[in-house]
This record gives C-alpha cells, sequence and structure tokens, in this order.
C-alpha cells in the first residue's frame, strides 16, 4: 500500500510500504476513508520533534474495517469506525478510568513500527478497545464524514481543554491558539454552556470559524497588549477558564497573564521549546489551577459523536484544503506556511 | 505595646511600638492571646523574602476584641476571635466566591503599614469580613486554644492542598513536606476520607505526628529513592494526589514524579528559588494537574472549626515550642535550626 514516510526535517514522502496484516488476534486491519495533518504533525516535519528516518505519521483518521482478528469482538469487515489518536487496550485500570492515554499497552500511531494514520490502511492493535463504530449511513455522507474525523484528535482535545479550563454554563472562557484544536475549544466550551468566549487571533479566516463556533469576542493583540485587552472585557479580572492550545512559552505565558484569580489553565498544546512559561509564583498568589494534558480522546468520542450526528455541533469548518494522498507533502507545506488551517487527506 | 519586629536577615526583635487603634469604622483592635511562628516567617528571617526594615512580622493569631469600631456588627469587646492570615472586606466577589486572598481590599498582616501577628495587639482592617468568632469558653482550654490557632493558617492551608491533591474518599496521597502545614495536610486528607496517606520525611518526631495524624506509611528517602519507594508501595503507579507542602525546585520535581498519571499536585508551599521544578512535558504525557495557591483560609474556617471543637481532629501537636514575647527571636532560630517544628508564642 502507499502510505506517508517522514525522512527527516522538510521531507516528507509517499511511498509503497508493506499491506498490514492482522498480527495478532485482537487486531484489526482498516480501509482510511479519510485523514488529515496535525499541528503537532508540524513538530515533527520541522524538526523540533525528533524521528527516526522512514517513520510513518498521521494519527487522525476513519475508515472501514477490512479485516478482523479473531479476538476482535465489537467489529466485523464492512464496519465504519472511527480511531482515536492514542490505541489503548480498553481493558487496565487506566482506560477503566477513561484516562486511555496513560494505557500500559497504548501506544501513538506512526511510532516504530506501527502504521500511520496518513495512508491507505492501518495496523489497529486492542481494536475494541480503540476504535468507535460510526453509522454506516455516514460513509456517504462527505460533509458528515468530515466533520466525524475531527471526533479522532481536535474535537476530543478542545473538549478536553475546555473540561481542565472548568468550563461550565455561565463561564467565561478565551481560547489562546487559533489552530483547529484552539477553535474546536471554542465549540467544546459552547457547547458545555459558556456565556462569553474570547478567542485570541488575528487571521481572519480563523476568526470567522471561531465566531461561526460560538466565540462572542475576539482579541487581536498579542502579548502584553492581549492580557489588556482580555482584562478590560473582563472587568479587569480576567476569565475563569482559559484554553491553551498552542505549547509555547509565549502562549502559557499569556494564558497565565488572562485567566481570572481562581481560574484554570486547561493546556492541550504539546508543550515545546526550552522555556515552559509557568510562573509559579503568579499561579500561587492567584490560585492559578494547570490541568489539561494529552487528551484522551477515546474517552470522550461517545460523549461528542452523538452531538456531532446530529448536528449540534460541526466542526467540518476547521478543514480548508483537501489533497489526495499524493499531496499530502504540499499539504504540510500549506500548514508550515500557515496558508491552510487543516488538510483533509482522502487516500 | 511590644511586637516583633524585622530588621534585616536574622534580626528579629521584640520592641515598644504604638498601640494600635480604630482608625476606619470597621476596624477591631485585638488583644493576642495566641501567636506563632510560620515556617515562611522563616523566609523573611533568612533574607530569601525581601522585608522593608522595621516592618512586622507574624500573620497567624487569635485573641478578644478590646475596641470594635462603629461600623463592625458581628463583634464586640470581649470576643474571643480567631484571625486567618490575609484579612479581606468579605463583600467583594472573591470574597463571596470564598476566593478571600483575592479580595482587592485584603492584605496581610506585617505589611507595611500594618500590625503583625507576633505582638500584643492588632489592628483588624474589615473585621466583620475577616474575624471568626470562637466559643467563650475555649479562652480556658488552653489544648483548644492552642488547636484553634491553627485555623489562623496551617490547618486550612493543609486542607487547601488537600482539595488541591483532589483528596476523595478513598484516594491515596503523598505529602512532600514534614513541617506544620505538611503534618495538616496529611489530617486534612484524612478528614476527606483518603485510605492511604504515604507522608515523606525522615525526622522521627515529626513522622511519629505524621503517623498521628493518620498517615499510613512513611518514606524516609529523598529524590530518585522517595519516588522509587512510593512507586513500590502504589503499585508503580503512584499516589492519586500529593500535597506540596515545601516550594522549593526539588519537592515539586518530587510531587510530580510520584503522583499517579491523571492526578493532582495540590500546592501550597511558598514558591522560592529559581527554578520551579515544573516539567510541563511530564505533566503533558500524564495528565498531571497542578492546583493550589494561597490558601483561603478564611472561607475555610466555618468547615474546620466544629471538628476542631469537637475533637475530631487535634493539630495542637505541630506546636512543639512555646515562648513568651520575649522568646521570640529565639524561636525563630530554633525553628531555623529545625529544633523546633513550630513555635507558639504567648504575648
Amino acid at each position: 500500500m502507499r502510505a506517508t514516510v517522514i525522512h527527516g526535517p522538510h521531507d516528507i514522502r509517499v511511498e509503497e510500504v508493506p499491506d498490514p496484516t492482522v498480527q495478532q488476534p485482537t487486531d484489526v486491519v482498516l480501509r482510511v476513508l479519510r485523514a488529515c495533518i496535525c499541528g503537532s504533525d508540524l513538530w515533527a516535519y520541522r524538526g523540533e520533534s525528533a524521528r527516526q528516518p522512514g517513520q510513518r505519521i498521521g494519527h487522525e483518521f476513519l475508515g472501514v474495517v477490512e479485516e478482523a482478528g479473531p479476538g476482535v469482538n465489537g467489529f466485523a469487515p464492512g464496519d465504519l469506525v472511527v480511531a482515536p489518536f492514542v490505541w489503548s487496550d480498553g481493558t487496565c485500570a487506566y482506560c477503566a478510568e477513561g484516562l486511555t492515554t496513560s494505557c500500559p499497552q497504548g501506544g501513538f500511531w506512526g511510532s516504530v513500527g506501527s502504521d500511520g494514520g496518513q495512508g491507505e490502511a492501518v495496523r489497529v492493535p486492542f481494536a475494541d478497545g480503540t476504535l468507535v463504530k460510526l453509522p454506516a449511513a455516514a460513509a456517504s455522507d462527505d460533509r458528515l464524514l468530515t466533520a466525524l474525523l475531527a471526533l479522532s484528535d481536535v474535537l476530543g482535545t478542545g473538549h478536553h481543554a475546555a473540561l481542565g479550563a472548568g468550563v461550565r454554563p455561565g463561564s467565561t472562557v478565551a481560547v489562546v491558539g487559533d489552530g483547529a484544536v484552539g477553535l474546536c475549544g471554542v465549540m467544546a466550551a459552547k457547547r458545555l454552556g459558556a456565556e462569553r468566549i474570547i478567542a485570541l487571533g488575528r487571521h481572519q479566516a480563523r476568526t470567522d470559524i471561531a465566531r461561526a463556533f460560538g466565540a462572542t469576542d475576539v482579541v487581536a493583540e498579542r502579548g502584553d497588549a492581549a492580557l489588556a485587552a482580555v482584562r478590560e472585557l473582563t472587568r479587569g479580572e480576567g476569565t475563569h477558564g482559559v484554553i491553551e492550545a498552542v505549547g509555547t512559552e509565549q502562549s502559557m505565558r499569556t494564558a497565565l497573564g488572562i485567566v481570572r484569580d481562581g481560574g484554570s489553565v486547561g493546556y492541550v498544546g504539546v508543550p515545546h521549546g526550552s522555556g515552559t512559561g509557568v510562573d509559579l509564583g503568579v499561579m500561587f498568589d492567584r490560585n492559578i489551577a494547570l490541568r489539561g494534558g494529552v487528551a484522551p480522546v477515546r474517552t470522550y468520542i461517545p460523549d461528542l459523536l452523538p452531538d456531532v450526528l446530529d448536528g449540534t455541533i460541526d466542526p467540518s469548518p476547521v478543514f480548508d484544503l483537501t489533497v489526495g494522498l499524493d499531496g499530502v507533502p504540499g499539504g504540510y507545506k500549506a500548514m508550515d506556511e500557515r496558508t491552510a488551517l487543516k488538510v483533509l487527506v482522502t487516500p
């Protein structure tokens, strides 16, 4: 089959690789219908996250079960399914608690020896624990299929951030980061009942989506000016919660600067760079909490799925460029240069 | 009157200062019956926290109302009261929410222009918002009076840490720090239903108190050995919650190292030193939350008071040395040299 392989910084290729097969009884082989490129893939693309030359890449996908191992109970060939960005066994204590990302048998798509999502097919370990079935009818609904793909990462990650930010009915929330996760954070905050949602961003295409997703205010300023602008919108206090969806020292500093005393920063931006931006003295004096991390998306899919299916929420607008498998390298370039927000891949 | 004054590092003196008077209608003048020295006072004593020469010091006290301003409704001369370590107006939005430490009119005892607790009397601003009445009979019960003094800081701060650590019935908790706050954290965790409480410490006098307060295990190791020991006690996982009651880079690193994936570190140690010990990458991968800060003790007193009055909890053992006002400088020395755990002052 053909799949995307990363050979080094800025060196993404689509190549012929071995067809995936059922190796363990609990495996499924899945034919990919939709995949996409994640903002976090760009850290590998830019060489900021280490990869071994030849690793696969891509961790968001949905598709159709092609073959199921003899130990798979919940899925059969032909089933339409979505995969979260981490596989998990579904049976350990962490999975039982919903922290599927800490499953001792879990792993990341594209790690050494595993398939990535940006290819024609994927071997899915622990299929019963990992996959979630989708209605077969969705396969013929192009818009819906794209919306459902967001369940594999960005929508669940935005939801995780909103929970970490402590969003409740009536909350005020600020969202740092205008990428797909930040925008899904806006959507998740609105879904959880936030009354006021302040999106920080300056690219109109993105802030337009933020408004469509539920942002009540947009702040285009950066740094200290952003802090002042958010405080001006909130009687000088800041917002009850902040969604931090970038992962840089500066974005964390901004998040801690605009959160109200006693509030929470829900952090889901993959931390990178040397500084953390975490000022414990500021957090201490103001009783600010920091909650979040890698989102246990598998746990959230059953909660979010009905709302996507019935159209209550539609994250599909975060995908603004569609490519075939051959277009994946160009898709990385477009996202790296910020000419595309999030690239949909139809293998 | 006589009160404790800090002139510089290691230069604590008891001096004649002006008698406090009612300056605002909402003031009370309080005659101090019991005060004490806090571990955080030592940062000023050691010169690690800046003080202007001549500032008063001490922020934990209880006593009898001597004079009440015309705007004070809840207190009259003769009332026995306890003061939290921060005053607050009791009327702002933050006070209404229980975050009294963020009251815009609030302040710290011993800040420039205010009295400190380690003296014969204190002018208490916003008395109705700040003070909590105690039963008059407690004044004649020496042991109880000492236990009630813990409500001014260490017991409420330990409780705040336990809440930040997410302690629930059945939780496993570790406590980093064997000072009075850490020990009160043990007590608070047990009160909230923790099933297993692992105290980190190596001074037997302190770990004996920890066991008496509810610790089920004591870990004497430090650094990596402490991590290994706690993990060995918890099936390799770590504890659901950790109380961080020190405030150094090393203690935070230990706290983050021994918390279970998905768990919380409740941090109440006043941050000091140059490094934070916060590794966001570790927190991100393991979904660790950091919650806490300066404890809104005023809010907790009504919750904790009944349990102290009826003897359900008795924090008085944290006070292991009693001095008169003249003995305060020696009390600082004893705590600095760790020959005393916490010094009670009877002016």
